[in-house]
């Protein structure tokens, strides 16, 4: 993936071998990316795991901030266990194609067993996207999981659900970096789409700060109206983590929430417009759609998660800086210009 | 709207004038009943008052059981705000019909402004519907949307989104209630989908255990299997709860969750499998989308609150009741058979 | 002990061999009552089993509404365990007495590991007692909690911790009740508190109705004022559910909310001023305190927790039910006089 | 109070008069510091303002790790005011200490009226105090609460319930630090015993990277065995933050959310055993305890948060970092000696 956020970010553990979500076994990722005039969208679609509505995985979503429209967190949290994922704005054509993908692949959904429970997280990209078109359709979410299962090399920066996004003043969109304890893995990905302009942090620097001057000047020189609005925060951050360590779904919460720690660092003061919501889920275990009996599980003690907290709450940090690091100056609805980092480090 | 819960309900306060939710002046209720062959469902739309993405109502969402897939109830808990809200299985579907429905009459959603939240409810008709074959439609939301502005009569039992609910073993549905508290109203709208066979409660009669021999023994000379599946509690019931009353967001959040006492009294454990998630509003007072400067608001003691919960908890009580009253045989999905409380009485 | 709350209660389940939470094995309770002047109060304290500390329980803390100062919910949330439990006004006396107690048994705490996290629930008995002169000492909760490890029969009524509690008009107290799912036990106690003169109810009987006009008939020959005020919703209920069933934290918790269940079903509507707080643990398996490694646990599936989610309701009715017979008239502070259940009926 | 954290913090807004909490109109505090042997304890009383329990303030108590034995939350949360506040470890004690003190000024509690809810905050000073002991005495926290009232300037650092603490490594204590929005004022006043060694961040300094090499030199040079321990995180962090803006219960509680923003930034992780705890009030507008009517109130619209939230964050960080920069070394229980952050500087 090339350079990430290690520019900047002193690591406490070592990174996966790919240094992103798909470091976690199982894990696959595929993304649609619609940029067509003024449309500037897509869909970041993830599978957590084969057979998955019949064997569920421990899950736990937290919102940070509740400004945002992710589905399933209600039912998530009563049941401990997560079903599927993808992600944009289209939330509802997402939620329907997310429901008939399941619903071919389990004939019993609805006949004889209950019904799915779909996930569908989003930020809002409409800076730069024609959102009010509506350009998702639900082919787009049905060819970015069949793509998934493929497992093709994660994208970075504008890429499917990422590519209208801005964050902290520079071209935003999906990231992701994973760490190493011992054999499991703690990773995460982001689509990253928040924060005021001029509060970058990276580490030991204060990137907006430094950079504020040169960014400015620019927008001046290309008479760009966009970034006297980024002086407010804007926007939301959608946070997937995903470990193979045995956690329970409490554990998961906890995990979960520290995402404020890996955010905070990047410059969010968790906005009020800032639908800052993260969703995270153990693959080391399954729950049986229709066990009837007792089933064991094995957890770590909470006396040892801080090794745990502190990788997931750098890799939600790495993962904004990864997404910062990757997405390039982008030209989008009605002409509005946000600028990548890139172009000024 | 004839008889309703009142044949057993010992009730603390007056009802309203039609003893249901239109009676909070500015609710409007419109519902399209989808049947045909194995397709019994339909849509309930509820419009809360004019203008209400940028004069937004206080609000609070609370999930009584989490085996549920509402959407909107992140956004609403962490704003107190509600903007607009439907009824349906097909929750994609009607997300995405709520959207075109605000972005039409608000044309600076997603340009100058931020987006909208649809909060979308629903339960499981499977039993009584082909709900694989996805048979509601956009078309069908936005109808319902569109027929409600002319405010027409509230109607019961199987219709709209409660046309293939069933409750307590008999035929469930959508019902209503209405409380008045000196001027002001507390009233209910509830989709019933929950609950055993044998457990219904109304008022001082174990109406379940009363009943049960004559339900089974006519289920057995039918041949009817679907009882023997109903030993076990199943489904769902969402929940409305509307007051004139200057509530708080918190305040609405306490009698919410005083929905489990009218359900408790209806003979409801809160089963594992029961979508029991409660949505409670407050017309009093309107949050201006656009607000700079602090605004005032006016809101009772909780001190005060006492008729308040019990007015509430009255209206769940009698809205089952009233959805189980009204509520005919049918015969649906696959040939299966759900009967009327009414049958028995 | 005698008759409890079956004249009234249509039981789903069979009780426990007592049919109160001592029938938990390794549940024990003691209670120590202080009755002098207008001194009507009381400890009740709950031992959980052995080396609770080392070995800690999974438990849940739930606030059905939050009008209440028990102490120790927040670190049962965050770590799902519990550590030990009384039951008084005297909260904070209380809190040092649990912490001496502890201390003298693990020389460990505070030198070489963490602290203990003391669990004190408490109602208000200041109608019947003389609250403000703090009557009960450490040495009352030392008392108990000695004699406790002698496994006394649980008494119920007018002792220990509820010794000055009234509810629903009727003199309240301490009440138990239990159930068998198999070779499994739920069993609940309460400190029953809580609800407005004439709302009681009891299975199928509306016994606040049935008997209003003979207690305001008593109350006004023996000119007894407490009645007008009675009228309101007043007190609070506190509710420790026990079981042997492997169940986790969330899953009690889940259990713990079912309490509103029965206690709606008693007649409460959740008041304003009702501290309605449930505690539910399981014995069924210890939480290493100095594990270092994954340890395994045995859940049932949620789907098969419904009969354990009636029963617990159930066990919570009778208990406020057997609360009710048990406790007899009394006279207290400053004459004040609240009548016994059992006197009417 | 000469330097605080400005050496190192960049600030987005201008600090109040003094840059401590007594900047928000009404707030006292005053501390009782026990120091002799072993003992290294102490209490931290803040007075709100006048009549606390008959004019309620608007507050809310937010969970950032409940590994806490915070008193209070529930009542807090429930009803949105708060009635009195303390800070040490001894809770019971301190809990009955401000029962007392309310009776004493409240003739009408627990007669005429209800109880009050006393909150006690805690964090563990165990590493340098003689814990078992129960060194601090209800007379203790009555001389604070006395002393409050004479408005004594704000000590920071080892001081009060901070004279045991430690923090990241370094010595902790009591910290506080102030901003200014227009007229009005947010700020925080915090007890800092968190983090591992090593972690410190401050602004753009990674403090504790720089200096770590420097004080492992120091403890082994004079055999201190603490710092082999202070690898791993340990105790917690106690924040109450103040603002006389006009704030709804709601508003306060996100508020004390972006505690962990500040929090995260000075090098917590939030780990699994902190009790991090955050409490927010509003001095700007009172509850009446009697009200019978609806009463008026004014706040912000949610959409001019940001700077609250930014500011917020602000006084968290800069409270922590003022902590350490005035904690002194101290040589405490058993020997054990904390080295002070200035003494590397």
């Amino acid at each position: 993936m090339g350079l990430k956020g290690e520019l900047f970010l002193p690591r406490a553990y070592q990174t996966g071998e790919k240094n992103d979500i798909t470091d976690v076994p199982g894990i696959k990722v595929c993304q649609v990316t619609l940029r067509k005039g003024g449309v500037n969208t897509g869909v970041t679609a993830i599978l957590l795991g084969s057979d998955i509505f019949k064997q569920k995985m421990l899950a736990s979503g937290q919102v940070i901030n509740g400004f945002g429209k992710t589905t399933g967190l209600v039912q998530i949290n009563e049941l401990g266990t997560l079903e599927i994922m993808t992600n944009t704005l289209a939330v509802g054509t997402c939620w329907t194609a997310l429901t008939r993908y399941m619903l071919d692949r389990n004939p019993e959904i609805g006949l004889t067993t209950g019904t799915v429970n779909p996930v569908v997280m989003e930020c809002n990209d409409g800076d730069l996207n024609d959102i009010r078109s509506l350009p998702v359709k639900e082919s787009d979410a049905l060819t970015a999981l069949a793509l998934a299962e493929g497992n093709p090399p994660l994208l970075e920066g504008n890429v499917g659900a990422g590519t209208g996004m801005r964050c902290l003043g520079f071209k935003g969109g999906i990231g992701s970096a994973s760490r190493l304890l011992e054999q499991y893995h703690v990773a995460s990905l982001v689509c990253a789409n928040f924060g005021a302009f001029g509060k970058l942090r990276a580490g030991s620097r204060l990137l907006g700060q430094e950079l504020k001057d040169a960014v400015l000047a620019l927008a001046k020189a290309e008479n760009n109206q966009l970034y006297a609005r980024y002086q407010k925060g804007r926007g939301s951050i959608v946070m997937v983590i995903a470990t193979d360590l045995p956690l329970s779904s409490r554990q998961l919460g906890r995990l979960a929430r520290r995402s404020a720690v890996g955010l905070a660092r990047t410059g969010s003061y968790i906005g009020d417009g800032s639908g800052d919501i993260a969703l995270a889920f153990s693959t080391a275990q399954r729950v049986s759609h229709f066990a009837k009996e007792a089933e064991s599980f094995s957890f770590l003690p909470d006396s040892q998660l801080d090794p745990v907290f502190e990788a997931g709450a750098e890799t939600i940090e790495e993962a904004v800086l990864s997404a910062l690091v990757h997405a390039e100056t982008l030209t989008g609805f009605q002409g509005r210009r946000v600028y990548g980092l890139g172009d000024f480090l």
